[in-house]
């Protein structure tokens, strides 16, 4: 598998080499449970909140509002259910109809559960407005949860006018940083709950993050030893949580480059990729963040152009990995009203670390091939439908 | 810590070498996330449904039965709020006095949510008379949960009958096997839903799995993109699932072998405790897991106790890791009626796979010393009071 060409780091990353060489000591030498008095029991304890501290200080908060989880869909998970919890007599939930499904479903959830749901619609290029999420709070509202960055589209969300409106109105507002996190600066300021996930940052699967501001009131989704300050019971994953404390720490250091660079590169796959007859780009060119773009071609199958780059020895994906399995069009291209011939021929591209722009040269050069030999097979016509 | 004695496994273990070896490869090499359909995808998806199938083979049961979870605490949760949400009109749980916290926080969450529950009392080995779980069984009982093996006396349950019974009744019937898997025979035949957790079988933290019967319904903790089935949402732990399917394989294996090893150095600790004055054997002798047993010593502190011995180069604890920040009583040792002269006073001592029985003896050797010096800062005096 070593020569093909990775562009799926949305769906998930390898593991850096300096993290798993600083998770290797907590497996079999300092393997206690954290709870433990003795001591591998504190020797576990003091890196599991050695690597809280730094990664609250990455983010400029305090250590004890970082609630280590199994991943973003529990973060998620927890900052919704817990809050609606916690709500008392509020019973509104404000999010945008281009959420994550871990967003998405848990609001749909709520939904059985008796409360309602705002979902607000964005632009064409995937930007909500600020004055739409304003206009969708209630007296009743308990919460607002938008997305930072979008996990298919790569736009980015005016996070800081959305959390300064829910400040003024004292409603709690929680945003699903899993994209954006180390890759671009966080408004943590304007937040009051936030999501993020290890494996997209070249951290573990299986461990993530809530942050919880001080004060926020939050029903925990597991019940049991009171681990996390009562917030999420549960031996700790140490191993875990160290490496997440490390690809944060490496993610943040390096953000001020790799911007820049993903950035460009994001640059010349657009340029490259809208040349191919057929195509256009879904999301925002500049309100992005650098590592995704998404691209949708007419007459042909997103799932069939995967494969055949894979078979290529190319790796992308049709949007979220979350969904592939369903055959559904992505509910974030319906949302931003991509074009009914093109909305099942999307195509999202992921770039990370370890992409070059030669991975990108060759990925251009095989991309227009591919997509012309699926529309030999096509039923379809090109420039049949308006796709612009 | 090399020389350290490790006498706390049923809090944790150390990660076995050929468990860190089956997993290494899925960290930066097919890294892919499952659900992704590129060969990283397809790679990880096969590792995790190989990992599926090896144990469910082990259970004799069938692969789509094994949800995967972030460990037991979820996995307990998971069973006893996702059957009462899926239970209708049935809103009556029985469970047990003595169940871990996972279970027990999680039933009296229930009983907020406006659910009855019955906790039936052990006798003072720790044994619960199927009996009494029949007799609290009502005609809106959704879900009967006793666990298999008790984490802090190590007595073991009479599942099979307690299964039989609630088959008969037409109730559902959970375990919580966190203890006993791997380490005796488990009657998979009479449950419905059993938890287990990795890191309990020198496996990995962060994975546990949820067995869960064909055919019974339970409503997800976390909802999103609808992995395990739609039982579980949240991007696969790929690295820790195939890392617990190999912990599970080498316990199944060994376990012919290791329950009676266990057994014998369990007998010979109950013996050279039980001489030091003053002091009890908690829990069942015979009907007991091999590897957990548990003391009590009049006048002293069990936190006191293993602090002395942590100094000794001995890690022991005094009961569940998840509650030793509270000061609290153990429930356990209240629920079987160790005097209260004697329930502070307590000592889990857990052996595992590498404890041999020259660290018993080292053991044996420190105890009464440690036991002695803190009784000679102690207010009380042995002797004082009925304690057996």
């Amino acid at each position: 598998m070593d020569r093909v060409i990775y562009l799926d780091h949305s769906a998930t990353t390898p593991v850096a080499p300096e993290v798993l060489e600083a998770m290797a000591p907590y497996h079999r030498e300092h393997y206690g449970n954290a709870s433990s008095l003795h001591v591998y029991g504190r020797k576990a304890r003091s890196a599991m909140e050695e690597s809280r501290g730094a990664i609250a200080e990455r983010l400029g908060v305090r250590a004890e509002e970082i609630v280590f989880t199994s991943g973003a869909t529990e973060a998620n998970n927890l900052a919704l259910v817990g809050a609606a919890y916690s709500s008392a007599e509020r019973r509104h939930l404000v999010t945008t109809a281009i959420e994550h499904h871990a967003v998405l479903h848990t609001a749909r959830w709520l939904e059985k559960l008796g409360y309602s749901v705002t979902f607000v619609s964005p632009d064409s290029s995937g930007r909500v407005d600020p004055q739409a999420i304003g206009e969708a709070v209630q007296d009743d509202t308990f919460l607002v949860s938008v997305m930072a960055g979008n996990n298919e589209l790569g736009t980015t969300q005016p996070i800081e006018e959305i959390g300064g409106l829910c400040r003024e109105r004292g409603v709690l507002f929680h945003t699903d940083a899993v994209q954006a996190f180390g890759k671009v600066p966080l408004a943590m300021d304007s937040v009051d709950l936030l999501s993020a996930s290890a494996h997209k940052l070249h951290g573990p699967k299986g461990v993530g993050l809530l942050f919880v501001r001080s004060g926020v009131r939050l029903t925990p989704l597991f019940h049991g030893g009171g681990h996390e300050g009562g917030r999420r019971s549960g031996t700790e994953n140490v191993p875990g949580i160290v490496g997440l404390a490390k690809a944060t720490k490496i993610s943040f250091s390096e953000q001020d480059e790799s911007a820049p660079r993903l950035r460009a590169l994001r640059e010349r796959l657009i340029e490259g990729v809208t040349r191919v007859p057929g195509s256009r780009l879904n999301g925002h060119r500049e309100n992005s963040l650098p590592h995704i773009a998404n691209f949708s071609f007419e007459a042909i199958e997103g799932e069939s152009l995967v494969l055949k780059l894979d078979e290529e020895g190319i790796a992308v994906s049709t949007g979220s990995a979350c969904s592939s399995p369903d055959l559904e069009p992505s509910h974030v291209l319906v949302a931003i009203g991509v074009p009914p011939a093109m909305v099942h021929g999307s195509l999202r591209v992921s770039t990370g670390r370890e992409t070059t722009s030669e991975d990108i040269e060759r990925f251009l050069e095989i991309l227009p091939r591919a997509v012309e030999s699926l529309r030999a097979y096509s039923p379809f016509r090109v420039g049949e439908s308006d796709v612009h």
